[in-house]
């Protein structure tokens, strides 16, 4: 995600938490952007076979409705009791990670930078001059290049 | 699918909300593209070698008859009822996307965010210094190039 | 096949939905470009050997008439007969793919997107540690070049 | 073969069906490229070596005599009997594929679409993960990179 | 971490230790990035469905009540007594790697440095004159490169 | 074969055949090239060591004699024959290929280039989505480079 | 380290040899930049989820007032005999690496020397000749190369 | 041999055979260019060492008058049966190439040009799809790269 | 070392030896640049973490007068006998390079030189056209290349 | 050896020829290049260790005056043994050279001429098309690359 | 070498031969440059720890009189034995290879370029062939380039 992108989205939160958050607007994160549900993303006929009319009329508003009222009477039971449960869980998740993982991790952190000198430090006296020697390998490549004139064409032996 | 292209699919999603669906141009994301069933991308004659005149308008006039009677009677018993059952699978699959799934997964990149973490630490105190040495081998490459003059030929052996 | 055809192909089928077909222009997707049975196409004298006026003039005539008289006798009794069954099969396969294939595969692309999400969530944090790891073996890479003047001659040990 | 040669082509076919077919140049498409049976495709002598004038001619005219009397009486007698066979043969050839083998081939594509969507929707979910986890092993390459002056040569340790 | 970045850090480092700490941006150095735990992060409709409106607002409310009331209970027991945990440990650990580690590791680099001379001399003298030896392979690379001009076309054999 | 030079050639045929034939240039097509018989192409003596000179004379004038006697006696006696039969024999292999061979190789491209689409369509579907994916691969290459300043030296350890 | 740093280093020593040394910046060669015990590195909250102020300054308080009296009481106790320690442990390895190890160095250095001036020379002669005869494999690379005009189209077969 | 060379090579040619042969350069192309028996390409002197005057004067007399007189006594008997040897040699092979083995080598070339024809046919329909359906392994490659800027400098570890 | 380093050193030799020598720069060829024995170099506290400041200053003293003391003990005894032990090793030393190993490598030169020849001769001509045959391999290399315009963009397949 | 260099040569050739060849550069050809037997190419005494100026004045005589006497003692007897020996082993070298081994060369040359011909016809139909349809896999390379900005910094995980 | 320093020694060589050889510079050709046996090439004290004034100048003094008197004292006895032994073998060895070796590998060039040629013209009869024909595997290489849009940004999954 770009810089720019990042600096609009700070303001939006910004936003988000003082006033209203957006009713129209209901998925300024493309979450859900993969979930293509409509008549067009589903049914297409092309230009060289086509069905009747009123057949192709009916049939997008049954897909349309039977669709709408499906979904809206799922959400109304479940929607809120989701939410709860999500509350609860995200809540304690933050703690978690808030007070105890990233302090362990930046403890850490710090004890495994000192490792790495020790390594780094044994492995630079003892393994690199073996490896650097093992490099001299390619250091006497020599490259001649050489430009041919055009007009020099490759005959095709068995036609001519 | 370009940026460009992106724009105009939502312009044109607002307007499929708002006003009714286009008669016209049933398949504007392209999903049938490679049912072509025109009877210029089924038979076509060569200029080498033709069939006569009248058989060929009575050969394409029977394929386009044939053709279009036989899908419209088809789509006229069971277009509704394939609508009607996508609009519920397609609903419950929503909400299932919506509320559960992406929850979930919202829940796992936050845990998972801490073990890379870890995981990349101890990595890099243990193990990248040992392949770090190893990369030494490739720290001494030493190329020397030259221009050989055009007019160095190369003789053949056998000819001359 | 490029842009600018493929405005060319939509204009085409218009005109072939609204107007009557072509008679001249037989095969304007070029589907049947391998049937090359023009008499230039199978048979050729060169320069170097050349048969009498009259044979050869003979044999052309020949084959055209065969040809033409053999092709149009087959298509007066077989070509209305392959356009009827034709039409019947390209009928059903469009009303296979347009309601019940592409409906699935929309469904399955849903499905899929979370399950890649999951594989990839879990792969960056256990496995992308350990391969950018070893990716480390690359990044010592160090190249020092020096251009050698075209006065040094290589030497041909035998000759000189 | 080029764009150019190909306009050139359609041109030279309509005059071939239009008016009557060329005399002159009787292998327009190069079939019998390869055929080179003059004099001095077969029978040549260096500068440095050279027969008797008379002989020389006595040969030339020998072979070119032989070579075009035992050609033409050979096409008198079989050209229009070959030319009748192929006339039959390609008729039939020609049937099979514009009216049987293209329209199945046609059938076949459609479908083989759909299968390759499906197959590609189920990589991209399962496996292309893993490929591309791997893929990171190439995302850490570090070149540095040194011209060394012209000045420093190279000692030859023997010579010197 | 850039430059400039590391040296907006001091001073806001030196900020911290003279003034008061900040209330308002808690998280100045990014730790806790991963935790994204807004209602926009979890929940998204696409336009395509989209629940009632009154369904949407409840569930929102329902889910960020939830959430503070969690967090601000767990935190009012354990922030504290976290926080003096950490003093102790980071204190000891701090002093361990002042007065003890760290000047271990500098006494490990002046041993390891003469280490790493000796090796380096002997397999300078014994190794590296073998490998340079093998290197000459690559001495004598030859390359000569020619344009075709773009005129030339590739055939396909079959279809013409 | 260059294109200027095809040019030349066929105006050099069509000159061949309608006035007689070249005395002078027997060897057009470089067809013996290969045979360098001149005395200077035999022997040569080097500035360092000579042989005397009416020596070297007398060699030359035996070598030059001998091997035009020798040639024009085997020319006078085989040469018409061998044009004899030379003559019937590419008359009738001409006639094979241009009446027979050709028209075959024609039958053979036009159902091969039925079998190739069939293959390369099966192909397009079940393979080629696994070959791509294992492509990906190589999607993840990120090359950073510096250039090194040329006033860094190499040292080397054993003489300094 | 760059050479501006080094320089600037060399002021910074003598400036501490003949002044006092600096109280305020106790670690100018950034020995333990790794150690990085600040409130804000160890703890952060979010955006989305915040504690309660006074909660938070509480917290704050405790973590930084613990580890500083921690500290410095462990400092009181041992800091003193850790740096008498340490000016005993590295006044006896100055003097081994001043007085004995890099003399050895040195005579080593003179010995090694020749050692690869021996060994150098008879790979020349012995082992050389037979790489460089090797290396001729790579001294006849040639290479063509077209560029395409870019408006031929790759065609995707299954599609159009 | 370059074109230039040729061109001054007939012209010598031509020379030679309307005159006389040149008495002086008498290897004006170069055949036994190895053999170098002049006494400075066979004894020399280097600068640091040297031997008397006299002794040096002596010896070159020596080696030279031994020399010719001993290479001119033996082409006084085997010269001139040398040539006449090679006289018939060179007339027999002139001829068998001439006239027999290069119009076999033409009739090779008309044969084999079909059958490489056919092979190339049924190989492109059969085994060419396969081919290039594993070359789409190649077809996603994605390369990015970055500059880094020269003030970033390699720290060594163990030196500082 | 660079060219401008070693005029340098030149000119400070002479100074030494003409002169006395330099008793403030007691390390001008920096021999022991990897003793760094400053209290900066060996301890050093964050900017998060600091003792209290006589704790500092004791601490520093300390290290610093045990440090001199110790090394200038040690110092008085056995330096003096150091210096005489190496005056007669690097005696010894010198004679035996300059007056023995020295001549023995140029007689080793002069004769591998001439074994070098011997070998190389033999191999260019058993060896060397076998090698040069297999690099042919290399010779037939025709790369292609096409740039596809910026706007063709790549469709992820899942998401859209 | 370069052009002008062998131009040179033939005049310095010429010169010998008609004028007594040069008494003071002995070696033209630098063929005992390898023999430095000078004072200075055997005996050095670097800078920091000199003998005293009389023992190295004695040496230096009598290293010279031992060389050359005994060399000149040498050669007053063997030199012209050896040039005689030489004289006789060249002439009967070039004779056969020039009369008997580069003749049969001429003529190994003309009859594989013709051979390699063979073999490259059969060759170009039999194996030509398997190998390039197995070339084709190198046919589909597409390399998309991107330049990523400068400002992107690499972190270092450890560290910060 | 270069070719400068090539002059130069011209130079000096002469003036050796011709004047008295120089008593200051005794190591012209830089044949003991190894051996470095200065104060400052042995001991060193960095600036971070130091011996006493005294002890430093006592230390100096007292290897600097040691090395010298026992250098001086072995050459007095072996310098001039050396000498003389040197220039025997030298002579002898200059001998061998002015009048032997070079003459006999002269000898051997000659006659190892006629093995050379005629291995050399079988290898390009019967083999060349061969390996020029599995050459053409890399002679259908095709690549296609795209430069993407520096805005396309890559995305962490994990992180954002």
């Amino acid at each position: 995600m770009s810089v720019s992108a990042g600096t609009t989205r700070i303001i939006t939160m910004e936003g988000n938490l003082n006033s209203s958050f957006d009713m129209d607007q209901r998925d300024p994160n493309n979450l859900n952007n993969h979930i293509q549900v409509q008549w067009s993303d589903v049914i297409g006929e092309p230009e060289s076979i086509r069905s009747n009319d009123c057949i192709w009329n009916c049939s997008y508003k049954c897909y349309r409705g039977t669709k709408n009222c499906c979904y809206q009477s799922i959400t109304l039971i479940f929607a809120p009791l989701v939410a709860f449960c999500m509350g609860l869980q995200f809540a304690c998740l933050a703690f978690q990670h808030i007070w105890c993982y990233v302090p362990c991790i930046r403890c850490l952190k710090i004890n495994c930078s000192v490792v790495r000198d020790v390594i780094t430090i044994i492995l630079q006296a003892l393994c690199a001059p073996w490896i650097e020697t093992c490099g001299h390998c390619l250091s006497r490549i020599k490259v001649r290049y050489q430009r041919i004139s055009d007009l020099q064409q490759e005959e095709d032996l068995l036609t001519v």
